[in-house]
């Protein structure tokens, strides 16, 4: 063998040489590259792929170092006798329930993106200068299980602010995610709860309720959220909603429904309401409605909130508000854990907003979304089609009803044959049988431009409602 | 009321502005200031603070909006009529179980810390410039639940160079702590699973255990690590052990027992091991031993591992490498998940890994890791007292046995007395009222300096022996 013609990508942050010794180690774990067969030389490798010598000699060293290849004096490099070396199963797992999608996406209308080109990348960079000092003693210690101090006190105050919650940073839990927040739940209330789900709902708090074994009675959402009228009302202690704007449909829950909700939690200790108010920062017409938990005097609310839809998903700092009757035992059963968010990611996020820098972001991307939002909605007009238009002037995404005979997967399914991204309703059903014959669909159009999105819509008008 | 004595703190994240607002507006919820009281003029406050007329300003408005103060022409500010003003419990809770030591700590033999002093934080910030990057479609996106796949490749390449393990990345799942990857091998493993226990070993497995009401078996540890000898051992399904530097007792597993454990393992298929490699970076003699998980050809180790000690508790990123067996089951049950690790710290994590960095870190780290062991057991031979040093040289803490005739507790408490952090044997054992009567004391010393070591010890042992 004098060639080994391997495309190394000099783009790519993995090193030439880690590229050049990966490709080589599979091939002899493969056997391509036989036992005892010759490597080509240095300079020839160097040559022939266009590197230096002092790579190829890197990658050389780390096969030699692990056995894959030995080196006889004045006659070059030799792979191994195959017995030698460890080998290890390398085969690949892939998850068969992920669709691979061999079209370019043109439009993809995510309902889990934000718009990445408003992000404030130099004010993060700025701020991350700042944070990482060399003379902050407590910078490199794990943080315990609440969070930051700093921090919880910013969130409670942006909280109060502007979401008329009322808490102090001691009630507050700062964690990387909703579902570990929910779980922290699930252990705090115990065994015997029987949770009462939005249906359709929020699917990862129906997924981690189910790995843990919790109980769950699903509860339709009618124009103004979850209803009391249900006749299984009464077997639920705890009511997991999205008042502000509720996953998925859209819509808000009225002053009236929220009082008559904090009602039914007052009447028995064991009742408690989850508050995942998790896209409440945008609303573009109208007053704000104040969280549920700000109503709530007698301690029944358990509120979660994130900067996944105001700054990033990949932000990845949620937190949730405890009712003082719950710390205690919180304190008793979750305090030996620390808390997952890195201190200093921590730290950046707390400068971010008692800075400033986040009530002014939020502001900037109101206006910006507020302008999408008017655009999705003015393009979907404009079909002048058979489609319904479902949620209130909030949030990040829309449902839409499509009324052209098509079940919802004919719907996303066309879609995705000419390039554009749409999402189903039926997997935030609980049970997700029912209503697929129905053409709900969901767009998210946070990340898409406004010209996409006008072009988005004004094609998948064209492809649903295409002239037979 | 004329003045309004706060003392602001400059040098505080928190601006003045805010400070300011805040010390006002607790003060009126205190009732401190009454209500219909009139407040300082701006140019007076500021006058008497020595701060800008601007920043007193900025704190009124903030009181004014939301409606603590009002404001009368030509008259001034004054404080609301209190009932207008929603109140909110500030009542601070406190754990009653964190001891508040009013004593300043002259020396922590802490054994949850790193060498604070040598964290690359130069490298760290270029690292950070050059991966938060506005070209970078990815970074703002949530990541799925295993984790960057590049942090994966880089670990699992990381992890067969220096420990032996056998993987690839498809095999490994990062998360920001081992808490929450023992939940998910809880999950993975289901409900009837006997977990056996290392006694004395690491408190929070024992804690996520119960959090989880899995069943638990404590197997004693002897001079080599838990011992297959014990009658329990078979009705245990998987075992959770640390033989690269059993925590907290410092022993390292040799290959016999090694091979023992494995062959146990293989006796049933419903049978693992759990391998928490926690502390095996850092090893001061003699060959390294691989890992238990590059032994094992049948799929029954899962492997742990975290970047706590080898960069620090605060960075949060922890992994585990589970066998293919049980990929397809976390597929399943545990991908709705999103990785809890934001993804620009994996790939700021990935890059020092990459880019070679942290084979550096790791052996400047382990020069001086060494030398500090070596001076604390320099340091404690000095002595010339009855105290027995148990564990290998690795690691960076080690377990004393103090025979002076006290208690742990007295031990513990003599020494914080006077100003030194040593910490009891006691609470890692699952029968905590066994053997404290036995002065067993851990001494960790990664973030004393070199004087700091032989000072402390040498002050230990005159508190410890004193003539009497």
């Amino acid at each position: 063998m004098n060639e080994l013609l391997y495309v190394l990508d000099t783009k790519n942050s993995v090193p030439l040489y880690k590229q050049l010794y990966l490709f080589i180690r599979n091939d002899i774990r493969a056997s391509i590259i036989a036992n005892n067969q010759k490597l080509p030389s240095k300079r020839n490798l160097s040559k022939f792929l266009g590197i230096s010598q002092n790579t190829v000699q890197t990658a050389y060293n780390q096969l030699l170092e692990e056995g894959y290849i030995i080196s006889i004096e004045r006659k070059g490099y030799y792979v191994s006798q195959l017995e030698d070396i460890i080998k290890y199963e390398t085969k690949i797992f892939t998850d068969s329930k992920i669709k691979i999608n061999e079209l370019p996406v043109k439009y993809d209308f995510s309902i889990n993106s934000v718009d990445q080109s408003s992000f404030p990348y130099l004010i993060w960079r700025k701020l991350f200068k700042e944070t990482i000092n060399e003379s902050d003693e407590t910078l490199l210690q794990a943080v315990g299980f609440q969070g930051d101090e700093n921090l919880r006190e910013s969130i409670a105050y942006y909280l109060h602010q502007s979401r008329g919650v009322n808490c102090s940073a001691t009630q507050i839990i700062i964690s990387s995610g909703t579902e570990f927040l929910i779980q922290f739940i699930i252990q705090l209330l115990g065994k015997n709860v029987v949770y009462g789900l939005e249906n359709p709902g929020y699917d990862k708090l129906r997924h981690v309720l189910k790995m843990n074994n919790s109980k769950i009675i699903p509860l339709s959402v009618d124009s103004e959220g979850i209803s009391l009228n249900d006749v299984k009302i009464n077997d639920i202690n705890v009511l997991c909603i999205t008042p502000s704007h509720q996953f998925p449909t859209g819509t808000i829950m009225p002053i009236s429904r929220r009082i008559q909700l904090i009602n039914w939690a007052n009447n028995s200790d064991d009742r408690y309401i989850i508050e995942d108010d998790y896209d409440s920062e945008f609303k573009y017409s109208g007053k704000p409605i104040p969280s549920l938990q700000g109503l709530d005097n007698n301690g029944k609310v358990i509120y979660l909130g994130s900067f996944s839809k105001s700054l990033a998903p990949s932000i990845r700092i949620s937190y949730m508000v405890l009712p003082q009757s719950l710390l205690q035992s919180c304190y008793i059963n979750l305090s030996f854990m620390l808390c997952s968010v890195p201190l200093i990611n921590q730290k950046m996020l707390n400068r971010f907003i008692v800075e400033g820098y986040f009530e002014r972001h939020l502001n900037k991307m109101r206006t910006i979304y507020r302008r999408k939002y008017d655009i999705l909605i003015q393009s979907i007009l404009e079909l002048n089609q058979d489609i319904e238009i479902f949620g209130a002037d909030a949030g990040l995404h829309i449902l839409l009803k499509v009324n052209n005979g098509m079940t919802e997967n004919e719907l996303v399914d066309i879609a995705r044959k000419n390039g554009i991204e749409v999402y189903g309703l039926k997997s935030y059903y609980i049970d997700q049988y029912l209503n697929a014959e129905y053409g709900y669909i969901l767009i998210g159009y946070a990340n898409l431009s406004e010209t996409e999105i006008s072009r988005g819509i004004s094609l998948l008008g064209s492809i649903w409602f295409k002239e037979s």
